[in-house]
């Protein structure tokens, strides 16, 4: 944040009475969904990224929940998957529910500034005047506990963000000091009492985006009140949006408004798209624009929420047996404790877990991974080999 | 041993010329191959035992390798495997060198004194007087390291058992404090000296067969120098061996010429065959007959053996790489230690290993087992879970 408001001005934004004119703006969801997610493998593969699987929930795909818990508050029609142009066809399968032009392809690989921004144009072109078309971007990836406080904050983060011309995020209260996330650093501390369950916390300006830490500085964060874990979800409406980029990424703001014209064009502007978009800058939306942009605000997080983003997290996501162990379909486990067993073979295959502790075991029909739950983050390093050895078709 | 001889008589007879008659016998082997291995599983069903598993060797099964080890001295038509009904066809089928006649079903499952009787019946029916018919009882579930000493040694073993009608076994120097096998007793220690290669130890008379023991026995059998491992070899002339059961197991004996006149009437004697075989008391040779009869002698094994009774024990008995780690097809291995891996998914199926360490890993196209080293003995325990669960069909 170049421009951090006082104080005063902050708990000012904060209690301000909220304008209600922002009613009569569309409100519009964006789920990023590009992600790969090599550390779910075998279970996620290149055209099935994790969105796609029911890790969190039995019956639904971590997307089709995602797309499930904000539907009270935005409706599924309002509702844009972004995500690269190779799960574009598998998603619109998945989930046929959702109106298939919903489903962006990127057309090549970049970061959030990109992605977010082909969002809006794509918004733009269908939907009209910037200033009237409300922009929530939300993660197909994490565990939310409890949808209607997470409602409740979206609608509050929409609403400010209309109101105040604001860009706003979430922030989640950390739990414990952990280095896998970055963190958004506030001048005044998040009290407990603000959290409590039907309480609003103030909405604060945000002072920096923070990269992921090393121990000691996740622990000085974790404990100082200051520090919320980056959620990685956006609100503003598209017009602050676009007028963020021009301040924060000229190039960006100038590119978008191309795409809009080309995306007019349907298919024949298809390979304009593709140009403008393939020559954009690779940087994430928040150190892009939010860590330059002024207006930048927070919302603590009030439901409970873990990142999914390898196989061990299924232990603090879901509910385990009296031995510790989370498990997915029907495995045989014999003084197996703390462990986590994904299994999707089907009743045609055995598997059994015999004697182990802490060791994660996922099984498909064309895939077997093995991992101790310390070592999670390395099945990446498994995926790579494979590709080495030729495997691709594997992963 | 209810007789056993003093030790003046047990040199004599170790040290007694060999008498040359016998080269007049003709020689038979009996492999037993009735066990289901259920610890091996999945690689091990019910209709496919570890001995038809290629457990030590990547091209042949251990039941071809038994073959393949004793033919130089016994040519394979005269080697008879004793195996369930149920295995009698996989076994010629995955033998086809075999004679299919030489596979003997036995019609219910008894234990190693019945089953021997049958093979001896089978011997004397087909081939004549018992007193020309050499019968050397092997195994296939276990390592034998050097087969041109097992050859001699097997060779030695049915010259004496020939030449003083004797009923002889074969002991293995124990190498560690192991409760996992019977152990034999005799009076005077086997010396270091004795276990040269090349050198032929003094043939001893055996006091007793020693079940297994618990740890503490264990280690005063290791290191005593006149406890052998049982490993559950027999040699004796089909004569001397009828002649013994007259003694110690007069019922069996009976049974086994009323076996000898049906099995005379082919498929019309079948019936009767079954009925007299399924009579038969449930023990094992080793206590039925070896523990009481007289002169029963014990050569000790001068090459390397180790039984393969269970995953883990493919670390003693397979190459391992730099890691530690004895592997069978084509994982890939992310931080893995001292882990046995055994895949036979083939190249449609992907496994990985990460981080773990003394961890078993086995997956066939319908079955995953993952299991902790020391907990290799459970394996059967996960067995008798799928079929309580009403999952034979994967057993």
């Amino acid at each position: 944040m170049s421009t951090a408001l006082d104080e005063s001005a902050a708990s000012q934004l904060a209690t301000a009475p909220v304008n209600r004119e922002e009613q009569d703006m569309r409100r519009f969801a964006v789920i990023m969904a590009g992600g790969s997610g090599e550390r779910f493998w075998p279970a996620s593969r290149r055209a099935r990224p994790k969105q796609l699987l029911r890790l969190t929930d039995p019956d639904r795909s971590m997307l089709e929940e995602a797309i499930d818990r904000i539907e009270p508050l935005i409706p599924r029609e309002n509702v844009i998957i972004a995500t690269s142009e190779l799960l574009q066809g598998p998603i619109r399968e998945g989930i046929p529910s959702l109106p298939p032009e919903n489903v962006i392809g990127e057309p090549a690989k970049r970061n959030t500034a990109a992605c977010l921004a082909l969002a809006a144009a794509h918004l733009e072109q269908r939907f009209g005047d910037p200033a009237e078309l409300a922009m929530a971007v939300l993660t197909a990836d994490h565990l939310i506990g409890d949808p209607n406080e997470f409602r409740s904050t979206v609608a509050a983060a929409l609403d400010f963000a209309a109101d105040q011309s604001a860009l706003v995020t979430i922030g989640v209260p950390p739990t414990r000091a952990d280095t896998g996330y970055g963190y958004i650093e506030v001048e005044e501390p998040v009290r407990t009492e603000e959290l409590r369950p039907g309480n609003r916390p103030a909405i604060r300006p945000v002072l920096h985006f923070r990269e992921k830490p090393d121990h000691s500085t996740a622990e000085k964060y974790a404990s100082s009140g200051r520090h919320l874990w980056n959620a990685g979800m956006f609100f503003w409406s598209v017009s602050t949006f676009l007028d963020g980029l021009a301040t924060a990424m000229p190039e960006l703001r100038t590119a978008t408004a191309e795409i809009v014209n080309a995306l007019g064009e349907g298919d024949r502007g298809a390979p304009r798209v593709a140009a403008l978009f393939g020559a954009l800058d690779d940087i994430s939306v928040d150190y892009g624009l939010m860590e330059r942009a002024a207006n930048v605000h927070v919302i603590p997080a009030t439901f409970p929420w873990d990142d999914v983003g390898s196989w061990d997290s299924l232990t603090r996501t879901r509910a385990s047996d009296a031995d510790g162990n989370v498990t997915t379909g029907d495995p045989v486990l014999i003084d197996a404790k703390d462990c986590v067993i994904y299994d999707e073979t089907g009743s045609a295959t055995a598997v059994a877990v015999v004697g182990l502790r802490d060791v994660i075991v996922a099984t498909t029909p064309d895939g077997i991974l093995v991992c101790g739950k310390d070592n999670a983050q390395d099945v990446k390093k498994a995926v790579t080999e494979l590709r080495r050895r030729g495997r691709e078709n594997l992963t």
